[in-house]
């Protein structure tokens, strides 16, 4: 179930076939989820809430070829490894992972001996990129229960076409305003005169306060509050994170890469995001319309090589693309978690879909 | 006239006395407003529709007693000289002011000018801090009209209490979403347990595009197109600018400053803003919780002294005031302002307010 | 007189043709050198030993015809104008100038009028690049006696070929670890293997302490002190500021360029410079690799356009041509100045040629 | 052996009392060193040359306790983890540990299980500053071998006092122009008109090309050439990394960090280094000066708590001792660090330290 199902659309540009990062040419999705155990936390044994995504830029090798990419962090409570590199040189070299806060080590180090297993000897290191949103609240996340071969399982498993969505992968024990959240994916495409371009954003959304939750400008937060539809006895000032991926096949230099991204986070705030202190929100933004980006260090190799770069007088579309995108992968990411009850018997439940509905209606949208 | 004349409330949070920037205590805002000239557009001429609006952060001399302060960058396409000297040195040290794109060299060197009439012989330089946007579509922009003696004029008029908006000061030209618009501000109080602090906003708003204005998260640019009330015949696609000013009572330090002004930008993207390409949206912030900042440098100086400094406990509160009274304080500039013509006849009108209440209505707010 | 002239050589690499920023094909350099005036201080009538140097870093007009960019600040304690839109677009649009602190705002503006002149009703819009160092010490600096005509003389002035170093232009009244100093410049070539671009660098040096100066290691202000070349008896701690730019005809990308930026900091560095808090250290770099970057505006525009780019693995040849480039450039400053009094009969002393050279003799250089 | 028992002295500040990071008062080091087997490479079997060296930035714990801190990357081939929120929050809340570069997730990972055990429920995270250099010349890099014990072990091990340098720790398999080098340290006194702190930096040197190894300004990488001391044949033109923590008992702010963070890059510059494409030079300072940043989150704490901050004006004393002293790190990491042969018989000879002084001498230093 996505918002699109509800009648809830976001903005005016079409997505994309499956309305999913997955379609940028190219991209790949997997996920390992972990759930297993119920009752008291007793950290080391569970109840595990928890999981693995994984993003793939393309579908080679992205240490041999690289795309160029760019970030943006809105606050920076949290941890996406890699970025000093993807900031230096402007290149992704790596699958994307998204995990829990506590398991972001073992992912990046199993990300390294993926990497070293495809290319044995090739003298070429490699920085992941690995980042993190905080299960705590459901998943025993002191008991660091992600093992590298969860990570193989999700780039084994990864696939283009239709992503799951909700609670899987990293985005398993997620909640977001206080429902129930974890993956949401998102795509648009630009109008053929600004290229025909595809932006597709894939969010891992743990953040927001549910007075400030609005859906296509309705503050649905306050109409379904949390004396209707309660979110657990949690501290209640907090405010989780939101990690987003944004992929296009435009044709974008770093720097436009780097602009990209920040636009995922007006996204994130016309949804009621306000970039919390507590929140780790940091946004990467890649590009597949640039391949080969690394001749080969032989002998003879060019010192130079041809690109491609969008006239900055088409940006705007995908800037627009990636804000819709994001509202609308947050949105996607709520309405397609079920309720789950973790450790200690905590619960986040589910967006009521019909209440949603009532609501959209009531302000004037779904006609 | 302003939003909340209108019944238009932005957020929760209650604003300041005048719900201006200058709520701030010891916070002055000084207009000088350049109107003169019709018809044809004459180089050097005119017509004439610009000005400077200055913005003294406090009632000392800011070259004496820097004020801690920080900056954030939506898109660049635009000036704000003194930044490089505000992030190195987490200090603001000059009054800020605002004016035309092509007249910020002479509002920088005329604020140097006051400068060095205050403290002669002082061994302290001045690197003042002046933004623009781009009024060039009713203002003489290339004629560069304005000149020292208007700054000077804006610095002496500068006073506390409530703030004149819309087509005034550096505000004179501009227009936003194809409406006209200018100066707006506004201001919120974050609760006792929070400190209790005031952020006050002022913008000169001259950003975004017409199907995209939303007020209050209604769609207002999508029910008020351009058929019912035209833009003028300018290019299309243009996306004009928006400067941002918050300041806060609040004892932030620089960083603090800087997390704050990124909350403008949130703001700026829940109003319809995209940080569009052509759009110069920069955004700088300061605290006046700290004075004293540099001991006289004599003999027996003090090699530290003392400061406050908020628990970032409390930081959330300061972020979404400064999200909700930029969000405002655009809507403000929209508002307050009046159709105007300039140059070659292109008139910007003014936002309807029948209208505008009409569709709030319609869209379940105003009660 | 230069370095070379006394045998003094910063490095392995070759320089260009002239040694100069200039070997960069169609890079021009002009100064405008104000010098009148003698004995006390009037303020706003001198006496003047200030200028304007500008850099074109091309033949054409780069507001039409923009090259990729990039800046790197080591000590933000001063100005330079423009760089929040090289920081966003990746490119520079206008000719750099170079001037004292107080006089950035009307060399500003009168790049705009240069550039308006140029394309009366082009719709573009100019954010002109403009950097400065404080002559005060010299300088009736208060007095901001540089005049829009000043910089329009130095863009007509502006030539390819050498390049004249010392008491010129911006550099007039600067000084150099209390030695006089003022504009320098030197070249690079880096290997063929590495493509055989040419690395230019110039630099306003009005930085540093006499007992820091080191010239290709030698620790020159220790052996020449102050109690032998007296600096005039200004306040002690003081150290000025240094702005350096660097050209490139290699096909960089914006963030290559401003890696290149950011290597002028080590050759400031290796001289002796501790980017000190007084200090405004900013380095600008572009690269003239890349032309066409701005298809024109009109229907049919080009969505996409061919580039250019450096595989990451030569760039290391011209992170080192940047930093001997920038060292020695330093030193050219240093003994192209000749001695000056200015106001007050304050003087700044040349560096002594035959010392300097029975210095580097005495450490083991100079054969 | 350090650089001083051989007579060099880097600079004029006066070392403390073990010159070394240690100095500043309740700065513990600890290092666990992995060194077995030998002969071929046997991926996952070893040889093993590598290993964890952990700073803990003062007696407490950083998790409840943070210091302020900034950073400061040079060149981003290379990770450091935690530095998002280290930039966001101006915060060092974790011990700071350098590996290698494929057990930085390990490692990691483990601080974030010693931290969960010092405080099992306290709602606090963690996000650990963990950075690494390569060692794979020498070490098998690829079999990952540090384990969470090693960790523990070096988190129980940190001391004060005197540190081991060379080939201990994080810096076992590392190298420096072509020489064996691994971990070094040094300290200063700022002058007490300066408030008399003390300046600690430690590095994890694996940098630089022979050829441009220079020791207080003297060329001793041309004098002590490849020909004479050869370094393993392995790819010519690669340049390592730099790891550098910088720590002080000032009381500096976030900002004021983040500048003493750049200055390493200027030490780094001096010695010969110049920020290569392929190197990882990060740089990460923080400040003891001001404890209690994080008043405990109960009821009742309050909003704001009082700090103390360096007058600017005492900056560059700081500023310069920095500088010193990570220069002079340098040179104990290669004069500490004794010849080493790894992997596949591949060696790292000391740097000879005979010739080291002879050269030296002949240059002017050493009396």
């Amino acid at each position: 179930m996505r918002a699109r199902d509800l009648g809830i659309v976001i903005g005016t540009l079409p997505p994309g076939e499956h309305n999913a990062i997955t379609d940028v040419p190219g991209v790949l999705v997997g996920h390992t989820t972990l759930i297993s155990g119920d009752g008291p936390l007793v950290v080391g044994k569970g109840p595990i809430r928890t999981g693995v995504t994984v993003i793939l830029p393309h579908d080679g090798d992205p240490g041999h070829e690289p795309l160029f990419a760019g970030s943006h962090t809105l606050n920076g409570n949290g941890e996406m490894t890699g970025l000093e590199w993807v900031r230096e040189s402007g290149m992704l070299e790596s699958p994307i992972a998204l995990t829990n806060t506590y398991s972001v080590g073992v992912v990046r180090d199993a990300l390294v001996t993926a990497s070293v297993r495809r290319r044995p000897a090739s003298g070429l290191w490699s920085l992941p990129v690995v980042a993190e949103t905080w299960d705590g609240y459901l998943n025993d996340v002191d008991g660091q229960h992600v093992r590298p071969e969860h990570v193989f399982a999700a780039l084994e498993s990864a696939a283009a076409g239709p992503v799951e969505e909700g609670n899987v992968g990293g985005g398993t024990g997620m909640k977001c305003f206080a429902f129930k959240a974890g993956i949401g994916t998102a795509s648009r495409r630009v109008p053929e005169a600004d290229g025909g371009y595809t932006i597709g954003v894939l969010v891992q959304a743990n953040h927001g306060r549910r007075e400030r939750l609005a859906i296509d400008g309705v503050p649905v937060g306050r109409e379904i509050s949390q004396a209707e539809v309660p979110g657990p006895d949690v501290p209640a000032p907090d405010a989780g994170s939101i990690i987003a991926v944004v992929a296009t096949d435009a044709p974008l230099l770093p720097h436009q890469c780097r602009r990209l991204a920040q636009r995922s986070s007006l996204g994130v705030a016309r949804g009621g995001g306000g970039g919390e202190h507590s929140s780790g929100d940091i946004f990467l933004a890649f590009a597949t319309g640039n391949r080969g980006l690394r001749p080969e260090e032989h002998e003879g190799a060019p010192r130079t090589f041809g690109l491609s770069m969008l006239n900055d007088d088409h940006l705007d579309s995908l800037y627009w693309a990636t804000i819709e995108a994001t509202e609308e992968a947050v949105v996607n990411a709520m309405v397609a978690a079920e309720a789950m009850t973790g450790r200690d018997g905590i619960t986040f439940h589910a967006i009521p879909h019909d209440r949603l509905v009532e609501v959209m209606r009531r302000y004037g949208r779904l006609g």
